[in-house]
């Protein structure tokens, strides 16, 4: 199988495999065919380049082999944990900021076959690379079965994306950091206010809910979520941010 | 690994396994330790019987297997569909609804260990079945360090409820059925209310949104979701097959 792709692509995708620490001449030995190129090549293009040879079904299994290795990673490293906690990492680890992240620790914009049009919207890029990252997990797990193809990169990566969560005093609890910082401070709590309705998009993938905390007639975060809780807590995570930066700006 | 479990357990959970379609003798040879039958055992405890020996974090992991063994069917099986189709296809197939339903098919009932409270309380059961049936996959899954031991069983009962799916009019769009159904019948449209918000609990795993149907100064169904359309999809697809019932039942 490796012989039908392009011989220039092929070294490019080899080097692409080699940073995430695979070796090509390896995987070139996978029973029973070999390793299949053309699956890693399929899942570094985008819709917006073919209607026809494109990610957009690798990325729908790939999403499920990033929760299912994210899963077995923190259960593996963080059992002794209560599964509320490891929901509340994952829910950190597998979003589109944490894949958008790792896609340009790999460089993974030089790999993508994009639209121009796409490649200069830097919002679109950034939901690009994560789609194509999980469209990448999606290819090496079909083409080797085993999942340790993924996870011996993604791994790492997400270990230091967890220990920088954990370090946060509130891990998924930012509304009650943001509380207790201006209770502490002013003596008053922020107070959150919902977007109108009219913002519903109704579609279950999307985030139907937006809110904003205002404390002292300013908007400090503005947060997306699936739920009311949720958006708050995206939210009060923005602006527990800014106003430590505030803080640490104004003298006492 | 094997000697640790209960030898009267032990032949029950390889009962169990063989009406999964697999054989005990086989695992057992798996390398290099052998089959973990403990961690099949503690994926049928449920919380309700232990606090700390229980299936909680394998079913953490077994809702991500569960949903790439999904994934992987639909892509391979439905490959020639949308992506939305297969996204709207798996949503039903990983529901709690047809999680119940396979367990139910394998009398997963007999296995699980679990506080008499919860066995007598219906809804709860079906619940915790099918999140015995999730640990129990994980449970398959890191015991063998391959997918195939849940997807022999899993795809064929998958299989069966996508063709059922499949057959329904208007897959994912029981709102589009519903209206077609009133309109054509009655010359008018069904109405969607809103629950009041009070009952949203705001966990973000949970589903905020609760819909009723009406129709005729009647409610034919309820729905929850993650967002209005999804509660509203939920609701209008047992509105249809009352209203399905009740026209059957009824000379026109």
């Amino acid at each position: 199988m490796s012989s039908t792709i392009d011989p220039r692509r092929h070294r490019e995708l080899a080097r692409l495999l080699a940073q995430l620490g695979l070796d090509s001449s390896q995987l070139d030995k996978i029973a029973p065919l070999g390793f299949n190129w053309l699956l890693v090549d399929r899942a570094l293009v985008h819709p917006s380049f073919s209607n026809t040879y494109n990610n957009d079904q690798l990325e729908f299994v790939g999403d499920s082999v990033l929760r299912l290795s994210v899963s077995l990673f923190l259960q593996e490293r963080y059992g002794d944990r209560s599964v509320g906690e490891l929901a509340a990492l994952r829910s950190h680890l597998v979003s589109d900021q944490t894949l958008a992240k790792i896609a340009g620790a790999y460089d993974l914009q030089k790999y993508v076959v994009v639209s121009n049009a796409a490649r200069n919207d830097s919002q679109a890029l950034r939901s690009l690379l994560a789609d194509a990252l999980e469209a990448l997990m999606a290819a090496l797990y079909i083409a080797t079965q085993d999942l340790a193809y993924v996870r011996k990169w993604l791994d790492p990566q997400m270990q230091n994306f967890a220990e920088a969560l954990l370090a946060i005093p509130a891990l998924g609890n930012y509304k009650v950091a943001l509380q207790e910082l201006t209770q502490g401070v002013w003596k008053r709590l922020p107070e959150y206010r919902n977007l109108p309705k009219d913002l519903l998009t109704g579609d279950d993938n999307s985030l139907p809910f937006h809110v904003e905390v205002w404390f002292n007639d300013r908007c400090w975060g503005q947060g997306q979520g699936k739920s009311i809780k949720a958006a708050q807590q995206a939210a009060a995570a923005i602006a527990l941010e800014e106003m430590q930066k505030f803080l640490a700006a104004t003298p006492q």
